[in-house]
């Protein structure tokens, strides 16, 4: 109890980053602030890492196994590697890290011994919820429900939510179209996978779209073809997602007739579809194309999509699994739009630690065990969250990533301006933000250089740099990275 | 440390089902030991369980919801209601709690600060591994590799253990077809889902399997219709699963000839889809058909079929994610069986926590970034596998199931004898038992007197009752449920 009344002490006092030493009473971290700039001993991967490197791969295929990283000794924005290497990281694992490493809200929530039944007893939730769950959804998942919706499902990740929101998409749809719950003729049909109980509907996405790679899925995924080959898929619609010009608000006109471009064919896909007996039950779009390149699209364009989407009688679900939780300086980055009716479905993960869905009383199913796997989701998860969410109010972490983004874009910017035969299209919101490079080869070299100099990064579609920050990036570390990124951009080639 | 020592020593007890009172510091069961027989309060659910499914109605359909668990008060083999109710539990959160609630082993885990790191830092382990991932998978999961499978993948859960599974052996399946690698024209048809790189390519599974809840495991689950109804599915092989006679042993003779019929249909099916150019790339079966029944075939039957799989240049896929980990009396069900060849791929989830799959060398993927997602399981869950299986070794707990197992099994034969009106076709391996009703309703009345007399159950297929408890089960829980059972069954009209 002390130490919960001593933490709670420290997250009052802004930008105390310090650990009480009863959180790591064995670490010589103790008592530690976050590291004030990288530190570098070897190059990336060092020789620890190369070692465990090759033991992980007498057990499984580790190629894309960037380093092996010493999380007891990483701090905030800090990631420290297995020789000791100290790197800011802007890509906090896949964009799934809230709020750095090793936040002591987090810690607090591990130490609590209230909530160690939690963390050992995993719940059946869909049939034998804990006692405290009605609380701890309605104080974490509820208070950020985007607006219109008041229905939550929570999933164990990314996939798994957009694959339960796209058959809870699928049930509303047969329900419409019957008037009614599924006839005998459908329960015994499905069961052998045959038409009319295994429907055959369809989901629209994207060309450059990334929903994950389950089956289901990787059918709307179409960012990477090494992600899809081999795989087999649904013949569902995709439609072009606009290809814009950056910034936008220098190209308004084109990018509007670009975007029109794009949304005709949204229309005539649905259409299609519709005739060749597999009608369009759901529209599935990421408010920015992460893993496709960053790509970005207005707000008027999502605002007719919408429109589409409620003409046709599909269901819009927007994909936030990378851009929810904050990095683009608002909750949900589709509260940029302005909707006069919210998207149907909104589906989360990443950063919200617990994967999951919110969505519109009207999808609702309408029986048990449609919507069902054994876990649903991590009540160890939520607890996290409820912990992120409080420290983001408390915080004030969207307003602060709303300035580190401003930092971080205009120094992109302006190294685009210096570097201009290497770098373009400087975008972004919040800290949300992207580059692109001259070429794949430079965006690899890039990429190792910035990381040997001690800066996490990964690209995104072909050649972008992406950056992918946690929540508690300020200014002074968009400034530590700038100055890094002209240092590499300066040598390069 | 002085916990960690005084925890070890308990393990080491025999039968010491005690806990430090630091483990619970702040809560009234300290030092309990665990509860000697079950105690009712109320109906089930009670008054605190209906108004928080009341609650709970309001942001998520939860009908199937049977009471909200006080899991903080719940210990060992019993489970504690929001009502103050304690029944046995042989459920376990859908066969899902290897060691029994709150057992000292775990909360050792969460106590141990070396630990914490892991639990507030989630890694995205496909490119950023934790420095000790590789001996924690070491000395976890590699300890209970099934026989002949040295690769092995962990993954968030059940349903995205098969599914990346299918992915393996399709990746397998085309490698093989082609020769080699995927060709320029394979990556570039499947960004848009069409052949050759989206291949027309099979899963067959069986009537009555249950794999999963994601539209590629959806595929090949064919046990309730409520789980498939309105969800577009592929059109891939099915056949039938052997309908057998119990006890097995007094019916060999017409149950081989069961088998053969069913094995003649599954040679059949890959040659009918192989013909109309969707060949079988794997064949997906669960050792007992959980979900379906509690549908038992030969170690014969299963023999066969690995070779038919062999014979056709199928992969046999093994869901061992509800019979996985020892609820059979060996680690996996499939050591029964004897296999000259073991299965090529192995799924799990579940008891052990973690999802993932075994697999064979030759299953390994070609290329980076093919089986991946963020997280690929959870180093957290891989922690606490680590403790489950220590314990498993050294309370001999496969040896402990089997004892039980057997009077289980011999109650229920005896109550069946007894009650032959009602009960039917006790069967099982280990505690992993079931036993058929007369008919649906009496199923379903038998299962909510046995709530509301202090016993946690359900049922599989369409009128069966299923028994999952943890490893910890013992014949005196054996004894204790019988008691009640026949209680229950002497009062049935």
């Amino acid at each position: 109890m002390a130490l919960r009344i001593i933490s709670r002490h420290l997250l009052q006092k802004p930008a105390a980053w310090r650990y009480s030493t009863a959180a790591f009473p064995s670490s010589p971290q103790a008592k530690c602030q976050e590291y004030e700039r990288p530190l570098m001993k070897t190059t990336v991967p060092g020789p620890k890492s190369q070692a465990l490197k090759r033991e992980l791969s007498a057990i499984q295929h580790s190629d894309a196994v960037k380093f092996f990283c010493d999380f007891s000794a990483s701090r905030g924005n800090y990631l420290v590697d297995a020789d000791g290497n100290r790197m800011i990281d802007l890509l906090t694992q896949i964009s799934s890290i809230p709020l750095g490493y090793n936040h002591p809200a987090l810690i607090e929530i591990l130490q609590d011994p209230e909530n160690m039944s939690t963390f050992v007893n995993r719940p059946a939730l869909g049939i034998l919820p804990p006692l405290d769950i009605v609380r701890l959804i309605s104080e974490s998942l509820l208070l950020v429900a985007p607006r219109g919706l008041r229905q939550v499902q929570t999933m164990a990740c990314g996939a798994c939510s957009n694959e339960n929101a796209f058959k809870a998409v699928f049930f509303w749809y047969r329900n419409k179209q019957r008037g009614g719950s599924a006839s005998h003729e459908d329960l015994e049909s499905s069961m052998l996978n045959q038409m009319p109980g295994s429907p055959d509907l369809s989901i629209l996405s994207f060309n450059g779209g990334f929903h994950g790679r389950t089956l289901g899925c990787l059918s709307c995924t179409h960012s990477k073809a090494i992600h899809k080959v081999d795989v087999p898929a649904f013949d569902w619609p995709i439609a072009p997602f606009p290809h814009l010009r950056y910034p936008l608000d220098e190209f308004t006109a084109e990018n509007a007739h670009e975007e029109s471009r794009c949304l005709e064919q949204v229309e005539e896909q649905i259409e299609a579809y519709s005739r060749r007996g597999r009608p369009v039950a759901g529209i599935v779009v990421e408010p920015i194309q992460a893993e496709g390149g960053d790509n970005h699209a207005s707000p008027d364009f999502f605002r007719r999509l919408r429109g589409l989407a409620t003409k046709h009688g599909c269901a819009l679900i927007c994909d936030e699994v990378q851009t929810g939780c904050g990095a683009t300086g608002r909750f949900w980055a589709h509260e940029y739009w302005n909707l006069d009716s919210p998207p149907d479905v909104v589906t989360f993960s990443k950063k919200m630690l617990t994967g999951g869905f919110f969505f519109k009383d009207e999808l609702r199913p309408d029986a048990s065990y449609r919507i069902f796997n054994t876990w649903m989701g991590d009540p160890t998860k939520v607890l996290l969250l409820h912990a992120v969410l409080r420290v983001i109010r408390e915080k004030h972490l969207l307003e602060g990533t709303q300035r580190a983004g401003v930092v971080l874009l205009r120094g992109l910017t302006q190294l685009q301006e210096q570097y201009s035969n290497l770098l373009s299209e400087a975008r972004g919101q919040g800290t949300f933000c992207a580059v692109t490079v001259r070429d794949q080869k430079t965006c690899d070299n890039l990429l190792t250089s910035c990381l040997n100099k001690g800066v996490v990064l990964s690209g995104c579609g072909e050649r972008s740099i992406r950056f992918r920050p946690a929540l508690i990036f300020t200014e002074q570390h968009a400034n530590i990275f700038l100055e890094i990124f002209d240092s590499v951009l300066a040598e390069c080639k």
